[in-house]
């Protein structure tokens, strides 16, 4: 249940930008998704070595999301940088569950779980996840409560 | 618990549009918290009488979210019209617990509980829901358990 | 040169929302931008009467866009209807130009001018734009200099 | 007329991420500008050094966009990495004008003119661009026919 990461989540910095930010200044929620999204991308690219161009555009694989919860702890603003990490709780035959966090220096500003299913995108049904990407998932396991 | 609405959600019709739409020609799921906000924001104006230009830019006051869930049943498409439900699970002192449904002809596309808590925008503390308020949102007064 | 719409624009009201506005309280420029793509989404809908949805799903044809002008006269605040006006400058054999204004009251917010190609989406090349088609486009016709 | 960049751009390099494509696989045009917007803010901080939540929040200054036009040559596709130049053609009294590329190794994708005007959130009028600020500027001068 370790490899590559050692069971350490994927971690990249984002910070908080103009075209996040609403009229009250903090972070409009919906963009923690945006940047969530960005984060399993970064992930997908420099983590997992499956970037989306090859999954999508090439193999027509993708991993649409069937459910998730998220808590949001305190506000983000404008130019703070914060650190999203992204780790695996555990990987089905056709399903991967994920947690999110989002820190900025010591404050956790939200954290989220979210489960996906691998899907064929030209026929929009489950596909079992292969070997070979399951054991690069192994390699971000994090245990079932981070 | 009943009145103006006698106890049945707000509902708006929304299309897909072009720019919530992914590669994979549906809904990149962020954009059902974008659309899910705009019918928050269509229900003040319309259903609850407190458009955010009075609540936000006038009174300086906010609902922002403390938590979430959600789940994706199936996927929509590029020009589908759906229809979009809020109704309110419970009023607390401070805190608004609502229901979305998100639905295209007889197919639930889209369910999220979501929880809120009112604040003083220049403070960042919590607000007392006023009466006035609580009397409007419980019009549309769901249950705990759509 | 006229027809159902007798050469004036087609017009649809929309709401400066919460989403559109930034930290300064005022719409976020690139939002005129989508605000624009849904008014072209609407006028295709409900004045061409050619839906995405048949246009980009069913017969893979699109509009990209090849360039634009656009003036910013006055900013645009939370709440506010605007109303958006998209007409036809010019059709060519595969270009179609097109003018939008943006209007609060007697107050024009913002001028655009855009030239987008009629387009194969599969192979990327660009497509004469048929004469069914280009019949409904002349009846949006509000010249070249409005 | 050069200084710190010797009169060169400000280059910052962008994916093009799941999240600017349409169903159409390629950048929805107006993602464009929020991109442009990102590079000017990362030239802010970077460049300029005068990030935007010392201008913004605490200086309550901006610099709204008066007028632009732009060029699209060609798609830019999921994945691909994108060079994003940011320079100055012209400081005014209060205005400033800058030219954005964007290049995919020897192709260029978007070329953007843009003037802005410094102005005071607050009050919603211009503000000379005080000389320490015209100086960073003057070190991005790249000419009026880039």
């Amino acid at each position: 249940m370790s490899g590559a990461n050692n069971g350490r989540p994927f971690v990249v910095r984002k910070f908080v930008r103009f075209s996040h930010c609403d009229p009250a200044g903090i972070i409009f929620y919906p963009q923690y998704f945006m940047l969530a999204h960005d984060c399993k991308e970064d992930w997908f690219r420099e983590g997992v070595r499956y970037p989306f161009e090859q999954m999508i555009t090439a193999d027509r694989r993708g991993f649409p999301i069937v459910k998730l919860d998220a808590q949001f702890m305190r506000p983000s603003r404008l130019g703070e940088e914060l650190s999203f990490e992204v780790g695996v709780r555990a990987v089905g035959a056709t399903s991967l569950k994920l947690t999110y966090r989002c820190v900025c220096g010591d404050e956790e500003r939200m954290r989220m779980h979210s489960v996906l299913v691998m899907t064929d995108l030209d026929k929009g049904t489950p596909l079992q996840i292969p070997d070979w990407l399951r054991e690069r998932f192994a390699s971000f396991h994090v245990g079932e409560h981070p």
